[in-house]
């Protein structure tokens, strides 16, 4: 299982490869004794917090899986931060693997890092399966998004430690959750240093994946979606997540596609930050439930930044339409 | 005369207090040997870098000054600078002398930063000849948005100092010009670096208030403008970087308002970073003369995030439709 000292570790080994990203007051949302934060992942190296994990990771690979390569399957941000991360660790061999259906404008930005990338398969589960096979093969490191790698768990959780560094006295920490590895992450770094703080996760009505796995208690590795904004935010969890799910999540709550929408927008045009719909879901959470966090420290974690166009230009238009 | 000395000295006594902002490569606009960077001050703390002069001016504040208290006359970021400043350090009487005509958000922005605003005139001509006379009554320090303080002036030259620390390679600066604190400052502090580096400053065709002084050889304490989305770069130069500008500007380049659109939507869509137009003038220019930077190492100041809604929404939805 992560503890604490895993993230610790974690923190020494990548804090020089990352930025300390800020943690801004939110002027709009806050008053009186109820203060919200945004902890701004978005502006991380490469736009997301998955270059923590990926350093975390590659920092402990010996000469050797150095020089055998690296493989990661993902067309998000997983992908480039593993293209990222390697090429400034200096591993020559990296491959990311995502399927056929990849729109060029990411497959380019691999590149830009350094990365090699494999298109195969018409979905990410056959590109998962393609890329399990060249894993073997080839005798490779696989660079896991989120599934139970805790050394990648453990660099997503140094964003927790730097929350509360910074500010000791957060009390409540909104997480967006995909695979859970952030989550989890985070968890782990902030309970350790203040055991009565509470995690509360996020996920959209669409693809309750975490809710219905701890209300179940079943392990769901896949989980049908409703169509959403939250591309990163759908599907099943990680093994890894779910099984440390009761000690790390206090709550689970749902947000309506309408409320990320409109933290979407909130967050671009009062914030003026420009982040991913499946961070923005955390400012659709306090959006669609103003009175929850009365009286609360609540940092809410921004963990990408890289918003497709045209998301953005319907967003706005839409928010701008409705005054 | 300002030098590379009081620059140092200045980041020696506000490097605590404010963000190292992010030098970031763009992936848009850089190409083979030519690398272009965004050095994002519209990510530091109150999003502007105006930020740095009013630490830089008020942390040699004597403990009488500080308890007399300081007074800026502004309505924009330098205002908001002021207030977070001066509260930061334990200024208690912190006084911003703006128009009458200033919007409600921007009076309650200062306000939420801890200082007092006294709305006085109807334009900021008349809200500066009042605020003179207040500051001689009160005894009270000014403290300057771009006039002629050196102290100021080697606050915001800080900019340069991490430019350069960071990217040695830089060999060209592009920096808005407003009053000219700026590009004075970076222009001294780049330059002691690098002899040979070049410092471009940016206007809008609106209003060439520099190019003009600098042909002209006559110091425009004000200038007439055209109609121009950079509100923060019309009207008149400062006196000191009038004095300064032969050294320290290698050229002017002035960018049409429709450049500057395009600089902007530039920014927000591909770069996903919210700037102000007077910031994104820099992506406009390169934007308007491609070729100009070839092979160049480029650094462009991203002075401020403080974009207005409206405006946001405007070129957005401007630059959408064109596709």
């Amino acid at each position: 299982m992560l503890t604490y000292k895993d993230i610790e570790e974690s923190y020494k080994r990548i804090s020089k490869y990352i930025y300390k990203t800020p943690l801004e007051k939110s002027f709009y949302l806050s008053h009186d004794t109820t203060n919200f934060y945004l902890k701004l992942e978005s502006l991380q190296r490469v736009k997301s917090f998955k270059i923590r994990g990926a350093f975390s990771k590659m920092t402990l690979l010996t000469k050797e899986e150095k020089s055998r390569g690296v493989v990661a399957i993902s067309s998000g941000n997983h992908g480039v931060a593993v293209s990222y991360a390697a090429t400034q660790l200096g591993v020559e061999k990296v491959i990311i693997i995502a399927p056929k259906t990849t729109p060029s404008s990411k497959v380019e930005r691999i590149k830009f890092y350094g990365g090699q990338v494999i298109l195969e398969g018409q979905n990410y589960d056959e590109a998962h399966h393609f890329g399990e096979q060249y894993i073997k093969d080839n005798q490779m490191t696989e660079i896991d998004a989120y599934y139970k790698d805790e050394d990648v768990y453990a660099g997503q959780g140094t964003t927790g430690l730097e929350i509360l560094n910074e500010r000791p006295e957060i009390d409540t920490i909104l997480v967006p959750i995909g695979g859970g590895g952030l989550i989890t992450g985070i968890a782990v770094a902030a309970k350790a240093i203040n055991p009565n703080l509470k995690i509360i996760g996020i996920q959209p009505e669409a693809c309750a994946a975490m809710l219905k796995a701890m209300e179940d208690q079943v392990f769901y590795k896949d989980y049908p979606t409703e169509p959403s904004t939250c591309d990163a935010l759908v599907g099943g969890v990680g093994e890894l997540s779910y099984k440390m799910s009761e000690s790390c999540i206090d709550e689970v709550v749902l947000v309506s596609e309408a409320y990320i929408l409109k933290g979407l927008s909130h967050v671009i045009l009062q914030e003026k930050f420009i982040v991913e719909p499946s961070s923005a879901i955390c400012v659709g959470a306090v959006l669609q439930h103003k009175n929850k966090y009365w009286g609360k420290n609540v940092a809410m974690v921004m963990s990408g930044g890289n918003l497709d166009e045209t998301l953005a230009v319907q967003s706005i238009k839409q928010q701008s339409n409705k005054k």
